[in-house]
């Protein structure tokens, strides 16, 4: 089945423009406007989404407000329920969703299905939390804190925030706009669903396989359009009760317009990658293939520095260039390893880090060389400081290697960035590794790994410009609730008594 | 289908006798001996089922020890996988697996599927806990306590205890069977299970759902027998790692034998329902109707003793006196409330203790009347304390009332009591309801409403003579594990350092 | 001892201005320049205060940003105890501290002895749980995700945020310090202190006992003055790694400039109290005096709104009534009930809303009086929603009753407002008081007593515009950390194993 | 201040027999009876204590049963408050206790000062931790389990157990015997204190401060004599609700009578030293000495079977002779580090293991040299799982030394044995620490140290027959309670509701 057929067919205006989703309809844009996706190997519109007002961003706030009130009312186990058949039903449409990822963001056939896939486990993971976590609050006794008798309980729930509103980035568009929605959800809480431009039609499709599953009227929306119309809107719009974004800079920007309200932000990183002397330097290549270049190299956790001791670092350099003159390049219909970037002004602004580096004197380990949103994979080794790479981050195939001279000039460098997502070092010894993970200020530090958000139950939080709050499945949805307390204040102390006697002994 | 058919018909031996589980594989006791299991309502012998050996035993303990080492290496999720099938053969099979006991037990029919839907339902609960718990452990500093610095990380895991004997009672025989067996399971253990013999070919059905389900060899096994040869043999068994246990007196027994091994047990109880003088007593007649004459009061959470208020007493019993009157009682094949009791023996005993009321004194709120193993339900008012069943469980649809005159003197005869599994207490004063349940030396209280053992994800416990150990399905997980800790010592302090410089707002 | 003399002299500038505190030491502004506080009884000036320049800001950030790389390396138990002796020093020099309090806020002078009290308890208490909080973290395993192996080890730790900026409100200067300096503290986190002109004094006193328990230079610092000067710089600047703020609708104004750190607020609250038929109207009046004139009604958590179901408003009001005569009103240092109010833009503010309601027909149940910030106590009867005083905060010894026909009626105001602090009703129902408690959208409601802050181990929150985020020592805690991971990832699975044979029974 | 002299002079009965202590009385046995204490050192009796009769222990049952009543009433932040108490008390007359622990066992008097201090840590520790675990339950709702509404709320209570008999080692008489009574006196228990015939002096003074800090009568109690009158006496008393044991084989005897009450046991161990080709020699070595040499070998965690990669074993071995060269070997009032055994049976038994290994070939690395109960340290080499020395524990200085030649073979004799107590490996590379710590089977491993009870906050368990259940603060106040759970049955669905609506951003 192909993306905007079969079941799909319902969300496409048509065959010409996806459509918006409001209150449990699929529905165009009054206004008649659209928005072009570019397909980033042709470079050419390859689908249109609709273009929706303030106005209608409105409508949908007020349907999402009115729609959670009785959400929050509903059992546990049927929120989870539905949340079940939601994943099972995505996990069917696999293929056409997977399509979609291809042609709107390049990603490599195979893993575009592994993104719809793991997208399906996470939902029913997070079903499963939820029920745990939103079933259990604390029941406290006054008597703990000096002077009071216990003649107070106080018993914790854990209540939804209300509308929840869901910005996913365009490099794992499903899976990070359903990490969002899963723990919104399962919380109590509606949801209103932005999702990049690059990515949209992926979500459309995502969140009707939501749809399908019988969600009630109102209770999940998803709005396209112009950043420039409805961007600032949404965000400071008083009917949000928490903003989840994952993305770039835009996010700090948010965070100084939204208010009091609960933030997670998860806004990239610049992933330093120690390698020690005693490093298993087959391992460390291994890692910093699939680490680097995975998706070429368009993630938030890629490695996006190496930081090698010097003695090894000819040595690790020859085994990773070996391995780069490996990678498959092309478009992702057939599953290629390096594709196309997702746009031509990331390309510009890569090929502009290159160019940097190649001024200031960074050694070319393979040639340069660019089609279109095309990059060839680059190792930039003798990287220094003063080069813009050692610092800013490509979000393409383009890796650098700067050599040290100790551990500490590299935790240093590591911890002198204004980022903080991860960072991983290489080493057998046990004691370096404890005291090098504990040193390095980054949210995550993986040893003898890649940095990597999953296994999605982890917690995943970054540090400094890299984010606020905490992700992961348990994380996430604790981030989306808010405590709430009955005190039952009795007229006299009591105790809760036990019998202590076994009777049958005596 | 019926029982011993289709799917079935594997487990058992030419039509005659049911086999019994080891190693993945259904047996026939080398013996050629069996037991015979009567069927309550008719009084004849419905099944037969294996009369193994304690060498045959011998060699099930040994298949456990063997196959639980290499199901302690299997991942969570896998061991989830296969209690999710599990539980969703055991609900298409509901049918059949109801049939055996309608006859074995004489459960009405309606309640029978009820179990089994609810058994399914509970194990798939349980493999999704269990994933949870076991895939958490905790992470200690040691420089909490005094005069240590950080250079001790704690990690604590939970390990399984290796074989679990579980030995369930006869009145919910897949149920219990199950409450013991999922826990065991997913925590990492391996299973031999003691059906009891009314209850048994339930049981070695289900079981047969779990074979279906595709776990791998020996790591359930199922024997019957006869208690004499085999009882004692399996609970003093040296590779039996823990015993869980629900019954009666016997648990007593085994808790002097075991010797040091965890032992979970629920041996019974008298639950008391206190009723004041501002409970609604429809609400109340309702609960002791439902509480104290379900499946003919053959629960260990059965209403087994009403402390009435003498103000509302008279009230309280014409209000039950006309609910007992519509109750329907016969075969559980016609769906009856009341159905035969178990066995003549426990028939004669329930017998025992309305005579020896009769004699003292008490007020027959309805005529006493027994036709083989079927009793009539009874209310018995007035009861004094110098009355046996004032004191002792009938397990029968017998219930006695004791007219109290104050508050106190009800909690006095509910602590009084050698057990200590549940009570109830019916007010609308929220003072009271708090005062009297803490007072009350119960495992639990339940404020306007019968005993009852669900939602099986609550705790679940007796105290005193009504048991050790707590159960519900989070209870039961982490009584069936142990923790083990690995402490990684480093040569110098380490503290975990983040970054707290917001670079970008410089 | 008086107020700046004895150990306390070292903090005052020869007999006139306080000085600030930076880096371990107390200062004068290079300026010159001092802020005067003003006694509200005398409405004369009380104390002079340093008025420190941005300048001396950005010096004490770089101090608290230095010193706290260091704390955060010291064990838990030397942080612990080091506020168990700044605690210990508090209570002893309760007296002066107090004296401050009369002085600056006209508390009633035991009142002001207990706040210093309760705020050395508060200390102890807060350092004991950050022992058991920082050092304890999680310990995942992979495999509780579908598709994982057991090779990754993740271990979480909590780190510092970094600078906590600490703002408390002019009602408890002293304890609503501490609630923020213990918990930012004990997680290893700096301190940079503003406090209210009003009750400046008092925090300089407690800040000065810290400095006598031996901390760190630099670590906690204080400064004050001008809010024109240094407000928006303090909670904007870069080196800000934190805010906790206690106040009014200035939160709201901070938390759309903060950007994304993380915030704790409490802004305020109209907390309602809801009086059912059937509640004991002798202990809704205590009550009401309690919850509404106590500190002459300027708590977050005073009772603010009496919603009265009218067929007990009458006899409730004649008790409140009797029990406003015997209020003693006056000067604090006299221990009066009701005490001049903190400004006299606060009076006046107090008097608009007393004469908006009187114009709109409010009953007055006694005569409106006031003498310089002196305002009598002053119940409203009949007030009704289209009068400012069923909306707005008074923060003064003013209290509105209005009378309602149903419970949802009351609810529906309560949740109408824009506050959502906490709340309270009153009624014996078990099942009225949880139903009511779950349908009042506030942070917590109190069922039979008026609001409360504490017992301070319990969570403490507000919804809506009454704030972001949790209080409560564990809560507070909580939020002044971050988590940090870091995984461990082998190079093939492993299950951690336990011995499950007891040889000794063989 | 000596033992049994200025505050302690009122335990001791005329300066001739130690008394017992019953109901917050120290008293003389009625018989007249007492029972001699043997001084290691000197082989002649330096106290006495009382031999109480059977029916002296029925009334000491009896008080202990009724104070814990009331104790149970007590809140928190009192018991806590006495507990801190006893602690100063404990640690200002640590000298006295001190030198009781010198002469009854012989420990080295710095060593003796050390446990007495850290026993005082050690209940304010408790204290605390007692106040957290106690005054926090869980809130658990229906709905989280299928097919129910959210009608009922679970709140769960922690009881105390009843009366704890608490059965301390001579080893560690003083510290072994708080880490029982804190963890019972906080939990709301009574308790009944048996201490070991060698440290019962000790025990007695330290019951002492607990006397001097207040707790009401009957709460502690305190008895001696002979184990042949008043063991399985105790031990089987149906007054008895939970038992917390260390010590020898007998815990298993105790396990097979106790019945269905809590058990906590720790029973002896045989801690594995592994050490691998790249531990660092000189850091084993000195691990070796401090963990197969303090206090004589006389610690349940004592290393006691070095297994050593035959390829540094000589290296090893070489290492430990050098430093066995300069301990010093003596009384313990010289602060030796070798001092006599605690009873000749004890020097006996050793010395029948070391003549065992002598004929079967071991490797003598000193002379071996006894003196009275006083024993020379002695490291055999080459010794092979013939020996009993490999399998048994010598409770002595005496340390077995087995070469390997393969990781596998070390953890196959670690598990081989029939305790499970700790164990330890040494080496630098982290996957091997952590692949051979997964493979022990042990309650702990350490890796790169010693194993070790402390810091007393981590757990501390022993698999198989090392014991059932787990110590450490924590756990054994964890232990010492029982769940009781409160249900509330509303008469509808009930969502706790928040409000989400910034109202002031509209």
């Amino acid at each position: 089945m192909a993306a905007g057929t079969g079941v799909f067919a319902e969300i496409l205006d048509g065959d010409e423009v996806y459509k918006y989703y409001h209150d449990g309809e699929w529905k165009k844009a009054a206004s008649g406007k659209s928005v072009a996706i570019i397909n980033p190997t042709t470079r050419k519109t390859q689908y249109r989404v609709q273009a929706c007002s303030q106005e209608e961003v409105n409508k949908v706030m007020e349907s999402a407000k009115s729609a959670q009130k009785a959400w929050a009312k509903t059992p546990l186990w049927k929120r989870a329920e539905l949340l079940h058949k939601a994943a099972a039903i995505l996990k069917e449409h696999k293929f056409p969703i997977a399509e979609c990822l291809v042609k709107e963001i390049a990603k490599p056939a195979k893993d575009a299905v592994t993104e719809v896939v793991r997208s399906g486990d996470l939902v029913s993971y997070t079903a499963e939390e939820g029920v745990r976590i939103l079933g259990e609050g604390k029941f406290l006794m006054s008597d703990s804190f000096p002077g009071n008798e216990r003649t107070k309980y106080c018993l914790t729930s854990k209540i939804p925030l209300g509308v929840v509103l869901a910005i996913p980035p365009f490099n794992y568009p499903v899976n990070l706009a359903v990490s969002k929605i899963g723990p919104a959800l399962i919380a109590g809480n509606s949801l209103v669903l932005k999702p990049p431009t690059q990515g949209a039609v992926s979500c459309l499709h995502m969140v009707h396989c939501f749809h399908l599953a019988g969600f009630p009227k109102g209770l999940i929306n998803c709005v396209t359009g112009k950043g420039s119309e409805i961007g600032d809107f949404l965000t400071m719009h008083p009917g949000v009760n928490c903003i989840s974004f994952t993305g770039g800079d835009t996010g700090i920007a948010i965070s100084k317009k939204a208010g009091m309200i609960p933030l997670q932000m998860e806004l990239g990183g610049k992933d330093a990658c120690i390698v020690l002397e005693d490093a298993d330097l087959d391992l460390v290549a291994a890692n910093i293939i699939k680490g680097g270049f995975s998706y070429s190299g368009q993630r938030c956790t890629a490695i996006k520095v190496v930081l090698a001791m010097e003695s090894v670092a000819d040595s690790l350099v020859e085994k990773v260039k070996a391995r780069v003159a490996k990678l498959r390049i092309g478009p992702p219909e057939d599953d290629c390893d390096i594709t196309p970037v997702v746009t031509e002004s990331s390309a510009n602004f890569i090929e502009g880090l290159v160019m940097d580096a190649k001024e200031k004197g960074a050694t070319f380990c393979q040639e340069y060389k660019r089609e279109g949103n095309l990059i060839w994979p680059l190792l930039l080794d003798n990287v220094r400081p003063d080069m813009r790479i050692a610092w800013e981050e490509p979000f393409g195939p383009v890796l650098p290697v700067i050599r040290i001279n100790s551990v500490e000039e590299g935790i240093h460098h590591c911890n002198a960035s204004n980022f903080g997502l991860q960072g991983c070092v290489f080493t057998k010894d046990i004691n370096k590794a404890m005291l090098i993970s504990d040193a390095m200020e980054t949210g995550t530090v993986q040893i003898n790994s890649a940095p990597a958000r999953g296994p999605d139950h982890f917690p995943f939080q970054g540090l400094k410009d890299s984010g606020i709050g905490s992700q992961g499945i348990t994380n996430s949805i604790n981030m989306m609730i808010k405590v709430k307390t009955t005190v039952i204040n009795l007229p006299s102390p009591s105790y809760t008594m036990g019998g202590s006697s076994h009777t049958s002994k005596l």
